[in-house]
């Protein structure tokens, strides 16, 4: 009995509270992760339009975005997880059918707007252009594989 | 001439890049500001579950989702600076004929947030729930006034 309770704790400990029904319902995780998407979208966007020269280069806002982009970049997949969906969802099959590959594509653009982060703090303009670039890459190349057109 | 460009650049310093034409279009407005709102909803809900005994209390968690509430708090009112709504958009139109009156709302929120993050690295689980309900009613007040049913 003690042993069972000392398992069931285990558990409760090693199991995130987050994996615990984080969505009752897949409207729910579908817009999670929309909207965590859609955010970063945006405000990756914001140093894209400074990059190609459309907007002034302030490095402040730079910085603001991209440490915003960098905590962003780590909210939309575990809304991936429980394999929720519905047809708002524009997350292709191979997602859910192929994790480790969709979960790798999701690490390497968390690399990249990490480092995108880092750059952004030296606050110079032509670094800043380079791991954009290989940032953008990364959204690219994942919305390729996984996201329907 | 020269006064004319200096003052010119002096805008262009003076009025912050996010404000210059930041959504092209009413829908993006409307979705980064929903996007916000609702990402700020459920990670103030992963609180508000533990508040209420429906979680476990994990205070790393509580820290997380404390410190995303807070950083999220800052993002939708630029969205609304500009007037610029949808029929998808639950905005009163009091939100932009009162907006002194919207702004102040957002301000109670965005300092009750921040006292809960501040409050949430303290681990204290009944400050915790103090915290968390001074920043719920902020939330409440705004939304009766400010949010279509």
């Amino acid at each position: 009995m003690k042993l069972t309770l000392a398992v069931a704790a285990l558990a409760a400990a090693v199991v995130p509270a987050f994996a615990q029904a984080q969505f009752a319902k897949a409207d729910d995780a579908v817009e999670y992760r929309q909207s965590a998407l859609f955010l970063l979208g945006n405000h990756f966007g914001r140093i894209g339009a400074v990059v190609k020269g459309d907007a002034p280069f302030n490095k402040d806002d730079v910085i603001k975005n991209a440490e915003l982009v960098a905590t962003l970049s780590k909210l939309p997949w575990p809304a991936f997880e429980g394999g929720q969906t519905t047809a708002r969802s524009k997350a292709k099959p191979e997602v859910f059918s192929d994790k480790a590959k969709f979960q790798q594509a999701a690490e390497k653009m968390e690399t990249a707007v990490a480092k995108l982060n880092t750059v952004a703090k030296g606050g110079d303009l032509a670094s800043i252009k380079t791991a954009f670039g290989e940032a953008a890459q990364t959204c690219k190349s994942c919305h390729d594989n996984f996201r329907a057109k």
